[in-house]
């Protein structure tokens, strides 16, 4: 559905980003009704995004164009967010915020569409998209959270480059690229990588796995190795439910991978396991030797889960978990919040 | 120490293969005393290896030349080693085996020598070594299992692809030669891989996470992932020990590493679980921002562990734990059990 009288006035914060061209596109795919699109860069230099065949300008950020939107969404970095949001909410804009900025702010509902949509409020026009991570894992327990009772999670990531933005991904190919022209030895010897590249990375990031996502506390856990608990409890309205989650990021351009591990109230068969995840909300579920990778998931809306097992008690299961982190960790999600909204009708143009 | 009149016969089967020759490079590198090499390639093909720089023939197995060795090292697959190691130990040969063949057999010691010693017997001439995977875990909980007791373990793996052998590495290294040429999108969808590259992994590995290391039973559960329990199980002697495993195939070189949870049978604070690692044999402990990864932890003699944290309840730790699969997965591990057969004086020389 190309730009509509009857649609909305969207603005979008970040539209240049790497979520934030995901966002365009999908509002594009899935024919959401846009009157008229706003889109802004994230921050300092101007630049343009295609919507609809158009070529539209994408300003620094204006508050006075913001403010007359109908629903902002806001891709963009947590300081951004912080200024932006609450006088766009205040103001009578819907603004579905993908930073972290408010996401534990207990005024703004932390949202997953298909696993606590009663969290939306219709006086709360700030709603906040969860962390990319925790995303997958919050969609492939819900449902065992509900029927069963989800009582510890354990989870140990496989982060995509991408999701640490597009710095980050140009340090792993060009990395890749510097490697793969240098004959590795045959033994397996890593080859060298010029010093002096790897800035948006703690490590060099080409064919390595590096245990930190965020900065390390005292405590010893990452940063985004808290946001998956604090997020995960309040997704699933388990405020005091343990999680331990190790963030590890590896070179896949797309597609958060996670091992978890899910405690039970009690004992569950692997085959009744796999009935209730099939039922779950959102969840594609594969077994044997079928399951999704980041190659095969990224780039796709699938939340993806496979691999299941009995963990390591009867009340336990192991999966597997793929899930793109710039859609369904990000700008789908977010796409999804504004669809919720326009089904309840809280979404009307002004 | 260069071949010495004093020193042993020693035979190394699979010694053209990649544990091989990080196999006689160790023996040159910790000065182990050999008389008389005799390498044999691991089966159709001849070739050759280089030892204190001489360049020694290795022909395809020869069970004769190998029965009048002092010691023989077993690199190479379960079915050589199902033929060649019983008929060995029984003629005298101090057989050390570091296929999957005889580690479940309880008449064949299962060692790290750093975490069960005692369970080398005089009279137990076929020695098996462990699988790569289990061995940095093993390490790293051996001492807080003595101390503390292990009473659950969960553990996820970021396999480098060496494991799967030089087949695979060349797969791993082709693929990401013809990603780094084809330009990906900056967006971050990955490029296509050429049709048809890919035999010795379930899936294209470059740039990818496959859940997939070895066959998937009819319990979910893969190969790889039912040796460590066994293998953990059988080296911690702790037959019942709750084990689960996701194996992960990632696109690393060298060095395995893990996110592990163990469960205590005690609470522990960090402070204190860092003490007790700090001093567990053979391991190498950080803290803090600094950790080991498969690219500096790769090709060196080093079990690293790091990122230690509280789990999901007081009694339990989580880590991350790299170790090299070639060396202390292999060849290392193998090397030091020769080295402690020598320090007991049960391997002259006939």
């Amino acid at each position: 559905m190309p730009p509509t009288r009857d649609g909305l006035i969207v603005g979008v914060v970040g539209a240049t980003g790497m979520v934030g061209r995901e966002l365009l596109a999908l509002l594009e795919r899935r024919k959401f009704p846009v009157r008229e699109l706003r889109p802004f860069s994230s921050g300092r230099t101007a630049a343009s995004v295609i919507f609809h065949g158009r070529r539209i300008s994408a300003p620094a950020v204006n508050a006075a164009a913001l403010s007359s939107c109908d629903l902002a969404f806001l891709v963009s970095s947590d300081e951004v967010a912080r200024t932006l949001a609450p006088r766009l909410a205040e103001s009578g804009v819907w603004t579905i915020d993908d930073s972290a900025a408010f996401r534990m702010d207990p005024r703004v509902p932390l949202v997953i569409p298909e696993v606590n949509p009663g969290a939306l409020r219709r006086d709360a026009r700030l709603i906040a998209g969860p962390n990319c991570t925790m995303t997958g894992l919050a969609v492939a327990a819900s449902r065992l959270h509900r029927e069963i009772g989800v009582r510890a999670v354990r989870v140990a990531s496989y982060q995509a480059v991408s999701g640490a933005g597009r710095s980050a991904l140009e340090e792993l190919l060009s990395q890749s690229r510097a490697l793969a022209k240098t004959r590795p030895d045959p033994d397996g010897r890593a080859p060298r990588l010029p010093a002096g590249i790897g800035r948006a990375l703690p490590r060099a990031i080409a064919f390595n796995a590096v245990p930190q996502v965020g900065r390390i506390g005292k405590d010893g856990c990452s940063g985004e190795e808290n946001k998956v608990r604090d997020e995960l409890r309040r997704v699933l309205s388990a405020p005091r439910l343990p999680v331990s989650a190790t963030a590890v990021r590896v070179p896949t351009i797309r597609g958060h991978a996670l091992a978890a591990w899910l405690t039970l109230a009690r004992p569950l068969s692997r085959a009744r396991a796999l009935a209730v995840l099939r039922r779950t909300p959102g969840l594609s579920v594969q077994d044997g030797d079928e399951y999704p990778t980041p190659r095969s998931a990224g780039g796709t809306d699938i939340v993806g889960a496979a691999r299941v097992r009995i963990g390591a008690n009867p009340r336990e299961i192991a999966l597997w978990i793929v899930s793109d982190n710039l859609l369904k960790g990000a700008a789908l999600n977010s796409t999804q919040i504004a669809e919720e909204l326009l089904r309840r009708g809280w979404l009307p143009s002004r």
